[in-house]
């Protein structure tokens, strides 16, 4: 068992506009419940003793109270206004956590579809070895650009990275306290480019990331199997 | 308008292992087809005159004619026994083309989801240049395996190869009389093994390739919306 506190900041910066939606889309319902809330009980599910840590869009935190309310949705959160970028975001999360040691998972408010399973040995492998990124390989085979042309590559090199990241807590803050870089595009660049180890665990085809309207309808079907 | 005779060989080799079902995948009901009908049925609603080609596994013909009967489904078809694997067997589709000039797609038969408009731009593209394979962007971060660790790398540069991939029919034979080789993991990479140059043409998610139980409930929802 796991005797560190576990963390999760669960990052909802995203609005509607590739979902022709005015509804952001983290809070669509799904199911009959928004997206977002599958989200976090996923985490509870895998336990109940976590601290969530919600990062929202300020101009979003209202909107997101009074969703709460509809759906009497009163699981704890401790909720925190985004920054500009994913990077801020994820800062400002780990700013309001204020212990120095523990372990913390960083997912998408928009994947739902996460498993406990895979949550554990995500925080398991944060554990061992500072890092859990949750990955699958890819199906497709993948060619690179090259200029105007492009090449084959060998898929089986390659993995196509989800979330939950997990990482030990205290390393991740230091990691965070760089300028943003435009390499950064998860939160396991940060950490590498602060010359830790990014140590990959196999994920599921399931935990897709909800930005289209296609997404939401895949999702709805995965998750009646779920 | 495209002048060239256009072909399409349907590569339908699967059998049902990662389905956990007797069937092969490719003849399971979708919507209360077998899959490969639906494959077949775009590539006519895209082009009434196209002449298809379909390989399958030379034990699974019997089911197949059996299940045309039991479906009523009586699109004019030219069936040729596939071989050992997927490269062998669209060289035997391609050696029962005795046309030299015109333009070839080769597809899965596991993707009933391509849309006509796709299929016309990598006809398209191929009459063009020479080749016109369909690609989507990667929508995952990606990591490249570097001995047991890994590095991010921007995913800008990579794309996702799918089907259908189109090329100039007397180009492709040619590249096809060359010997089988481990790098050969589509088409593309024959034809550009023959010193072709691969033109890609953009592609769209919902064109996936069903091989697990998952993907059959994402193409059951998609295909309601298609």
């Amino acid at each position: 068992m796991n005797t560190l506190p576990q963390y999760a900041i669960i990052v909802a910066g995203g609005s509607g506009t590739r979902m022709i939606s005015e509804l952001p889309k983290q809070f669509i319902p799904l199911d009959g419940l928004p997206i977002l809330m599958h989200t976090i009980k996923q985490f509870y599910n895998y336990n109940s003793n976590i601290t969530i840590v919600l990062v929202l869009p300020a101009a979003q935190i209202s909107t997101w109270k009074a969703l709460c309310q509809t759906y009497h949705f009163d699981l704890p959160l401790e909720i925190v206004p985004g920054g500009e970028t994913r990077f801020q975001s994820v800062k400002n999360g780990l700013a309001h956590i204020k212990n120095e040691h523990g372990l913390v998972a960083i997912h998408d408010g928009v994947r739902p579809l996460i498993r406990k399973e895979i949550i554990q040995k995500a925080f398991q492998s944060a554990e061992q070895y500072g890092s859990g990124i949750v990955a699958v390989n890819s199906k497709d085979s993948l060619r690179q650009l090259k200029g105007t042309s492009s090449e084959a590559v060998d898929r089986a090199l390659f993995k196509c990275i989800q979330t939950p990241q997990c990482f030990n807590l205290s390393l991740l803050k230091k990691a965070f306290e760089t300028e943003e870089l435009p390499m950064f595009t998860d939160d396991a660049t940060v950490f590498e480019h602060a010359g830790h180890t990014v140590t990959l665990v196999e994920g599921s085809y399931e935990n897709i990331k909800i930005t289209t309207p296609e997404d939401l309808i895949i999702a709805e079907a995965l998750l009646k199997k779920f």
